[in-house]
């Protein structure tokens, strides 16, 4: 940590974002650049940093610092700080090394008292904005720094307006103005029990320490979540000589993009109000007037913004968002930064900038967030439609993207309305494997219960579907077939809309807009395969899946879960008699029901993959799942089987477990029934022989075993898998390589990774299960106590959707170098949700990884992801 | 591993155990002192494990090195194997590094065939003794080499004595007998296709490879799980010269012991049969005379066999378990080891051998089991009533000793039938902490459902209650009151009785006999104490346990349980209410009314522990454990609490979770429920003070925040603990330290173990949890599998009774060295299960632990584990 720790704008630059916030840094770079900025100051994010270890309080060299700097500015501006005649008038706005938009807290006009606000009337000829922006600090100061409601504000202003017979704020005068004043000051002596400040060293301390306090608002702790920003870095404050553009008619303040933001077009982009503040533009009170009118206004003022804009650009290599204003037609550029902008936008802009000249390619590939891509993939709500739409609820984005259509509550309905060419909406309690056909008839999935990695969740974002899950507000009927939400109550056929992106809830057909993908997205995305060194593979269970991922450029599959190919209607029969049998012959009988299914489904898999490698996982969740547990659904399918309700409801508890996910699963299920692994390995290696002889493909199965937690578990299964696979070869009289492995997703496997991997040829990490085990979460549960965890800062972001690199991390890196010290040329990869987060994936990239595998599309995130890690780890 | 793999006798001594296993070693020891011996070859325990390396063959060289001890044996002996004349009979028997007793196989008089039966019949001159002994060795070598059933030979010869109207074996004459090997014989090649060996050599390694096969037996593998005997052992092969006890009356055959191993009273203790061999005295034909008999019948051999049982003891310093025959006059030694001994005989055996001046003290603590001392503390069967008794079924051995008593089935229904003088035994589908009043009724507890750790089983040992869990064999209706097994139905009322340290269930009554400590105890254990170095701890939830655990020699509470205290009539409704609140205020309410409970039971642990210390834990199971699961209760409690049906139901159902053990318990509860925390510090603290007050103790409270896995949730809680605890310690006006620690039984906590020391003073590590995590083992559900992972050889051991230092113990290891790295003296335990285990204790000792704790009937266990563990890793 530095010693000093405020630093006038002209002591900084870009490259000091970090200490002095990406506001701070660039208002410090203009400075540089000569421009002309307000002058000011920026107390760092190392401040904020040491106002939190002094438990909230700003200490006295920092104070100290603050009046140095403070000295310096009223000398650069030849003002004065709380003067009566000449008054020196401050903002003080956060800025963090994130942009974090309208998180945390501003004040301006800082600086105004009883007193000085006479000195400012009189300097500015103009007593009523004079007493306006006293107004407006008061209102600010009392929100923003003491908590006190805007709208009791607001309403002190409506009494004072109706006394008058006044429409609007504008036909107050300034002795109206005074009257409100003196009206806000009583009622915030009333509430907070003390004088409001006038003194405005105390006005601007208490705004830094609200500034600083504001970092840790609930706002601001959901958006840092959201958005990978660590509570670590803190934000900086900048405190800047204030102007103003409502000083009348040769005055104005605008916002402006060096490209559209929206599509990328190149050209300046924006808006201008005359005779106006920042706020104005804001609250939408007055329509703005396009940016090339100000050309008409003032050509000077206009030819010099055009030219600083260009400079800018320039000068940052990036398409710029300025705020700026013009105070008595003196032009002041406010802040800017590297503009927001759509997937598309982002793509054009980079790749018109590589076009330009002006950038590389790997400038660029940085440019684009690899989340964003997510836009391009999935349908979205129509700007306008959405905007008129009202929010009845919210809950976890699980799977993005926009959905609209009519609900229905159970998998079949779901089914016959798609069949009817109805847009189908499926809302459940939660899903489980026999809701797959419901799911893959929906356009949107919402569910009550479930985490981010619930079994909708995941299930959705492989088939591109959006997907809401969690939905604790949500009471349903799934028998009745209605739901009730918010007060209103939705039944069977009723249109709804979900945003899978934001996790918002509409009850209404709200217009949806199909996704268009142009020819940058494929330029681009071939920039940024060049400079990545981890290979994207993705997680298919079925050959749709797939054919959707190698479109997405997948480079194979890391993850196929055979389970999920037991659920449709002929299978789920066999697996069932598989379960009920009683003697290892009829297990094998209902297994031999089974293989062509397999064999078929992995033949069709191996034909789309050509070459590319596919590891297939064995049977992984516990028996129970394949069963029906309510009484009712039991008796039926006891008449099917042809058993007594009685037998199958007693198979039924036998298979109840306590805590299923830390049960009778994965290869605990190989080690009691071998001949289910052994029908396994079997369809694996004929699906593969089969291609191999009928299109010459060189397919080397890579077949894995999962929930190892001991090598002797590994041992046991594998020479099931071994002799099986030996044998079919044999008959087939070819040559087949194949690999045997397994998941690392217990954290005890990880500890013996250097035994485990004589056995495993290939490692795939588990991250689901592995932070499951080693945070001691069950992910259907969790969410009961997280939201408490976040609100109370315990955990800044979800271990299941961004890897927890300092504990799970440690088990992933340990593994990998246990793996390599046995089997140096181990190929090792992951496979759990993680897979296709981009944070995650530049960890992945560092502890060396051969490949990452994550739901068909975040494909193209993850490719980008890789290789963002490839240039950031250079 | 050595290029040797045979040893004569005489090149061996008792120095090489691990090499020749514990008979071969001291049969080699014996051929040094010049004892007389039968001489032999012992193939070693690395041959053994060569053998399973080469898949189970007997390589070429093995074979090539048995050739050559067989010559040397047949030039020491000066007979010929296979000879026609004088042929050369041995006895082929297993024998591993620790004793197995009847595990694994043996085989004698190898080296008859039909031609050199006929030379052997001629050189002793009694035929019929001869053909017997052929008889016996076809039996024997078809039973144990080649797996055909002894029942159907011993029908073969019923069938000829019945034909002969025969009553006795005995009176079959040698013609009879040579009958009876033809038609053993014709069974052999029909069975199996193949004539009877009649090649000695044949028949010699065929015996070796069934005794190296016999190692992994089912029966050798649950013998070596239940005394942690590491399958990687392997067992050696004797092959030693038969001698015969059987020629006449100048013949016999005995075992006896240097002194008494049922009561430790020095002499000589044993008998012998004259005119027989080893299998008859175990078979219990005749009855045996007592070894002082001997003198009368033979005073040369007998002063003979006393100066050399002497010699041995001297020699080996410990008690002499020894077997001899008798040929002809000429005594021979076959075999003596360090004798197996009840507990009693043990103590007595080791402060005799100390007042003796022939061992040190610490040379006597490693002479006594740990787990032996068990017996000492529990009930126990009367000998000849339980030989009378009949197994009606077997589970977990879940808390040891005996009990017997009527069987009830609800935890009322024990209490009431306690108070009215009835033995109780308490039959339950599982236990649930509901049940803590009908347990502590009973005598006996058996559950059908359950492990080693489930509920039953740990509140038991808590208790030193007799128990037996996980009893699948038992279909139960706790409803009707009656249980059936073994095809029996035993109703309320009906006898049974338990034996929780074997397992078995009795369909009787059968006596049991009170426990009785001798002052050889309290001597034994002082010794003990003054050479270990671990503190020994218990987990004690109640004055009554507490009471025990420190007459059992406990230095302070390593973990109270605070939820234990929560069951009782007014606290339950207390709880119950605090869990329905729907408001902050509600749930103070609700809480104030179990304070004074609480604060109660700590006050009597702290006046009973005076200055010990005493670590308590802060509420830690999911709230749902506190409410009634079926509807009915539902309905009833509803009432009670004022509430409608489906009010409570709903909070029932909204506390379900998939994975209670992976869910919302342990501190975060507390980050949910601060005030819960408030309540717990506040009665601890208040307690404490009032106890320092009253009696003048310096207290030092030691508070446990549970499940702590990222160190903000150690902040969070420890913050509101401290508060509470500074506020009632100002306000008391007095001095008092505390410390707040926490449980380290999530692998995160372990792998952030450095981070989190820096909010703990102390690590107690809940290795339960941490085993089911690091595993991912449902401790209530892994009976479903486990049992095959025994069978399979996958795990040899249960690790919820004895740590997996390979795998878990990892994480032990990391977290001490991490914890000490940031914190140096942070205070170090354990209060697993496994903090009972000796084992485990070696662990704990060798990674430098201060202290383990267990239940208080395993305190003793620990204490002289602990002592052993000093000795051993000196």
């Amino acid at each position: 940590m530095n010693t000093k720790f405020v630093y006038m704008f002209e002591e900084g630059d870009k490259s000091m974002k970090n200490l002095l916030g990406g506001k701070g840094a660039n208002l410090a770079e203009m400075t540089t650049l000569g421009l002309p900025i307000p002058q000011g100051f920026t107390i760092s994010t190392e401040a904020c940093t040491k106002y939190y270890e002094d438990n909230e309080k700003i200490n006295d060299g920092i104070r100290a610092e603050v009046e140095t700097s403070l000295a310096a500015l009223e000398k650069l501006t030849g003002k004065k700080f709380g003067d009566n005649e000449m008054p020196l008038l401050v903002s003080v706005r956060s800025g963090g090394r994130a942009s974090m938009p309208g998180m945390m807290d501003t004040v301006l006009n800082l600086g105004l008292t009883d007193v000085s606000v006479e000195g400012f009337a009189k300097k500015t000829g103009n007593p009523r904005f004079a007493y306006d922006s006293y107004r407006r600090f008061i209102q600010m100061f009392s929100d923003v720094v003491k908590g006190l409601p805007k709208q009791q504000f607001e309403r002190v202003l409506d009494e004072i307006k109706e006394k008058k017979n006044f429409e609007s704020d504008l036909d107050l005068t300034a002795e109206d103005l005074k009257e409100v004043i003196e009206a806000y000051k009583n009622f915030y002596k009333e509430h907070l029990g003390e004088e409001f400040p006038q003194d405005p060293r105390t006005q601007l301390m208490d705004s830094v320490e609200a500034v600083f306090g504001s970092w840790n608002n609930e706002r601001a702790i959901i958006y840092r979540r959201m958005n990978d920003i660590p509570g670590s870095w803190g934000t900086a404050v900048n405190v800047q000589a204030m102007v103003f553009g409502n000083m009348g008619d040769t005055s104005g303040t605008g916002v402006a993009f060096t490209r559209n933001p929206s599509t990328g077009e190149a050209g300046i982009y924006g808006e201008y109000l005359l005779n106006a503040q920042g706020e104005d533009v804001v609250a939408g009170i007055r329509t703005p007037e396009p940016i090339s009118r100000l050309e008409d206004d003032m050509p000077v003022v206009y030819k010099e913004f055009m030219d600083i804009a260009n400079k800018l650009e320039l000068h940052y290599k990036d398409m710029q968002d300025m705020e700026f204003t013009i105070e008595d037609k003196k032009l002041y550029f406010l802040q800017t930064r590297n503009g927001k902008r759509t997937a598309q936008a982002a793509l054009k802009i980079a790749v018109d900038l590589v076009d330009e000249g002006l950038c590389t390619k790997e400038e660029v590939i940085l440019k684009v967030e690899p989340k964003q891509l997510d836009q391009l993939l999935h349908p979205v709500f129509d700007v306008d439609a959405l905007a008129a739409a009202d929010i009845a609820g919210s809950a976890l984005p699980a799977s993005p993207g926009a959905a609209a259509g009519q609900v229905y509550f159970a998998s079949e309905d779901a089914v016959a309305a798609n069949e009817r060419g109805e847009r189908v909406i499926l809302v459940r309690l939660e899903t489980s494997p026999e809701d797959i056909e419901g799911m893959d008839a929906a356009k949107g999935i919402l569910t009550v219960r479930g985490g981010m990695t619930s079994h909708a969740a995941v299930v959705a974002r492989g088939m591109g579907t959006c997907c809401i899950s969690g939905c604790g507000d949500i009471k349903i009927d799934e028998k009745a077939k209605v739901f009730t939400i918010a007060g209103k109550t939705i039944k069977e056929g009723e249109f709804i809309s979900l945003d899978g992106s934001e996790g918002n809830i509409y009850l209404e057909d709200v217009k949806t807009i199909d996704p268009e993908i142009s020819g940058d997205f494929a330029r681009f995305m071939a920039w940024a395969d060049e400079v990545r060194t981890l290979k994207v593979r993705t997680n298919a269970d079925n050959p749709k899946d797939l054919a959707n991922a190698l479109e997405f450029g997948a480079e194979g599959v890391g993850l196929c879960r055979t389970e999920h190919m037991f659920f449709e209607e002929e299978r789920i029969s066999a697996i069932r008699q598989m379960i009920v049998s009683k003697t290892v012959e009829d297990r094998k009988e209902a297994l031999a029901k089974l293989l062509p299914y397999q064999k078929g489904d992995f033949t069709a898999m191996y034909e789309a993959l050509k070459e590319l490698p596919m590891t297939v996982r064995l049977l992984d969740p516990p028996l129970h799942e394949f069963l029906p547990h309510d009484d009712a659904d039991i008796k039926d399918l006891a008449v099917e089987m042809g058993l007594t309700f009685e037998e199958l409801k007693e198979t039924v508890e036998s298979l109840h477990e306590f805590n299923p996910m830390l049960g009778h699963r994965g290869c605990r299920l190989a080690v009691t029934y071998p001949e289910i692994a052994e029908m396994q390995a079997k369809a694996i290696i004929e699906a593969a022989i089969e291609v191999k002889q009928a299109k010459g493909y060189d397919i080397v199965p890579e077949i894995m075993i999962p929930l190892v937690g001991e090598v002797n578990e590994l041992t046991y299964v594998k020479a099931v898998v071994v002799k099986t696979v030996e044998a079919a070869i044999k008959a087939a009289g070819i040559e087949m390589k194949y690999m045997v492995g397994t998941m690392i997703e217990i954290p005890r496997a990880a500890l013996m990774a250097d035994v485990i991997a004589k056995e495993a040829e290939f490692f795939s990490f588990g991250t689901n299960d592995l932070t499951q085990m080693t945070f001691g979460y069950s992910r259907d549960d969790a969410g009961a106590f997280l939201d408490d965890y976040y609100k109370k800062a315990i955990l800044e972001s979800d271990p299941f959707a961004r890897l927890d690199q300092s504990g799970v991390g440690q088990l992933v890196e340990m593994a990998c170098a246990k793996g390599k010290q046995t089997r140096p040329d181990i190929k090792l990869g992951i496979c759990g949700e993680h897979g296709g987060d981009p944070s995650s994936i530049d960890f992945c990239h560092r502890i060396g990884l051969d490949y990452v595998s994550c739901s068909p599309f975040r494909v193209p995130i993850a490719r980008l992801a890789a290789a963002h890690a490839a240039l950031l780890n250079k």
